[in-house]
């Protein structure tokens, strides 16, 4: 099961000759993204606050009318520190530091942008279709304890910061939302992004809980460019990628929480394919962990009463493994390798913004996208008395 | 380059221990396809007439109402025989020659649809933006020669054939179509497909020859399932992929002719995207060969005059290495591995149709797709005074 690979690629380098392992993985990944140099600091914390750090490049050619737009962007995964029993209160302040400890590495790692992993500050607990204490979770975006510890983090490293949430909305009948809360690195809140397709799949009953987002596909200007978030289940869709593009996104941040039996073969695909087809940058992030005492590091998203899957099986307590595997994809094809599948793990990536453009202009998907034949298309397709077009002996 | 890799599953089957090796593939791959028994005869014959053959297939849940619906699907891909400057009709009578034979062990090994290559009669000549000869390997999708061939083989064996060619269409100007004509296994032409998005991409100057395709996205009623064709460039577009599958496409054929350096770590994802994205069966088709003298292998998509590339390289004579590797990827996120990269290949693929049903009940991408909110999106977007939603600080 999950623990049976660290990961894909260390598994590769250590069993494929160095001969055929550049061709295997150019195959595999595209050109591949150079290691990044990361500071000793910051690579000695890591080690000492054990969790997984790996920093790669991607580079564009030089322009004689735009500078390099060099960014990094910093993905963070992680296992919940406490036991889903602990009280509330207990286990976000165990987020908080948790992930203050690895945001200080990032700072160190000089980076501009960061990700948390979806609904971050909880464990994934939408599996039980319990509500207390799940939805005591649930945070103002605007000025939740969580949004506050965010907006000190970003003004303290200069960062912009994407917090993921669970989000409580005063205004509108205190409805529950799963939103993105994006911080400018000034540490005012610039505004939020909500996850625009809810999943019914397997223990994943989060439309129990919250409905499809209402804000569209909003895109935050930052001084590190434009950045849209995509959350969890939205990248199934591609067109939920294209419209973050169509807005002018040039980082798709895709935090999620998925598990190893339900969704592994498609993680490495899905956020790469939208990289690809919209010339933009994704940043795919899974959390990590569950019980697995063979390994002896436990996790613990794991619940006090048990629940059932729709699968036919017996009534458990577990989610499964969340796999980690966290990268980023570029607007050429190419790609990091993953993150740890079991560890905590900060992935720290450079980019130059320019390669986006730089690939559209050698690709041309936008321009022979005929966005116009499909939004007609589309318009047809979605009334009561649709014929497809059939063609029969 | 092309040769030092027969296949990526070869090397790493050489390579990673078993113990690993089930692991690997099953996050490259999702759950396996199981090996498909060819017979005997076909496997020699594929021996005897030098290409590679390889059976997979996929299987469904048994239902209570619905019969399993299982078919056979062939993807054929290969070098052109002669070298580019072979007389015309030599050159369409060595490839008809050549894909008798292939289909003739597709038979022999129950394909109930057969698609072939893109362009499969011709060199993809695009590459010199020359018109004499290449024009000259244009005919009538109606009752061309290459169509009056394939009515044959559909009927002798009872066959759909897909078959992509350079189309003359004689009514509307003579003009030239990039265009894949859908053969019943009666023998009848049930329609043509046209390709809906054309590249303007270093050696691929089609649009120099053709426009985007004007027949939408036509499904197929066959014996053996619907089926559309996604040709070559129009994988890169999601889109093209969702309305062959709102218009009801469960196999949907991706004939292409692409190269190396330019695309083979996108190959695997994009086809195998859109199995996932539409819940249906993807067949991703790659045509091989180049002029290789080290490994002994020659193909001739070799030019008698040397063209440019638009990349500030020499001219050259050679359009670089097709690297075969076709695929079929599962509704379920699973795929078969590929054919080999240097070598003709028929690949046959077993799959019972009650699959993408199935999955799509599982992860209902259809049902929480949002198109309405989509098909509004995009109206406005192709709008001149479009106003992109961007959130500054």
């Amino acid at each position: 099961m999950a623990g049976s690979l660290d990961s894909l690629e260390k598994c590769l380098e250590r069993h494929v000759p160095a001969a055929e392992l550049s061709e295997v993985k150019r195959i595999l990944y595209g050109s591949q993204a150079r290691k990044l140099d990361l500071p000793p600091t910051a690579i000695s914390a890591a080690v000492e606050r054990d969790f997984d750090l790996q920093g790669y490049r991607f580079e564009a050619e030089p322009e004689q009318l735009r500078h390099p737009r060099v960014v990094r962007v910093g993905l963070i995964q992680n296992k919940i520190p406490l036991p889903t029993d602990a009280l509330v209160a207990e286990q976000v302040a165990a987020l908080h530091k948790r992930i203050e400890e690895i945001v200080e590495v990032a700072a160190m790692c000089g980076v501009n942008v960061v990700c948390f992993q979806e609904a971050w500050t909880m464990p994934f607990a939408f599996c039980t279709r319990e509500r207390l204490p799940w939805t005591e979770f649930a945070e103002s975006a605007e000025d939740g304890p969580t949004t506050r510890f965010c907006q000190k983090l970003a003004k303290k490293h200069n960062m912009v910061v994407v917090s993921p949430v669970l989000e409580r909305d005063g205004v509108h009948g205190a409805t529950l939302w799963n939103t993105a809360v994006v911080i400018s690195n000034s540490g005012i809140v610039l505004g939020k992004s909500r996850k625009n397709h809810i999943p019914r799949i397997g223990d994943f009953n989060e439309s129990t809980y919250y409905m499809e987002g209402n804000l569209g596909h909003p895109v935050f200007q930052t001084p590190f460019g434009r950045i849209g978030v995509n959350i969890c289940y939205g990248r199934h869709h591609p067109l939920n990628w294209l419209m973050y593009s169509i807005n002018g996104a040039e980082i798709i941040f895709n935090p999620s929480a998925t598990i190893g039996t339900l969704s592994e073969s498609m993680w490495p695909i899905e956020a790469r394919n939208a990289a690809i087809a919209n010339h933009c940058f994704t940043c795919a992030i899974n959390r990590v962990g569950t019980l697995h005492f063979k390994l002896g590091f436990i996790s613990h998203e794991y619940y006090i009463n048990a629940f059932t899957s729709g699968d036919g099986g017996k009534a458990h307590k577990d989610l499964g493994y969340f796999y980690g595997s966290s990268y980023v994809a570029a607007p050429d094809g190419s790609r990091t390798p993953g993150l740890s599948r079991t560890q905590d793990g900060l992935l720290v990536v450079e980019m130059d913004l320019n390669l986006s453009r730089q690939v559209s202009d050698k690709w041309n998907f936008k321009m022979t996208g005929r966005y116009e034949m499909y939004a007609k298309e589309l318009a047809k397709a979605i009334q009561p008395d649709f014929i497809p077009n059939i063609i029969k002996e």
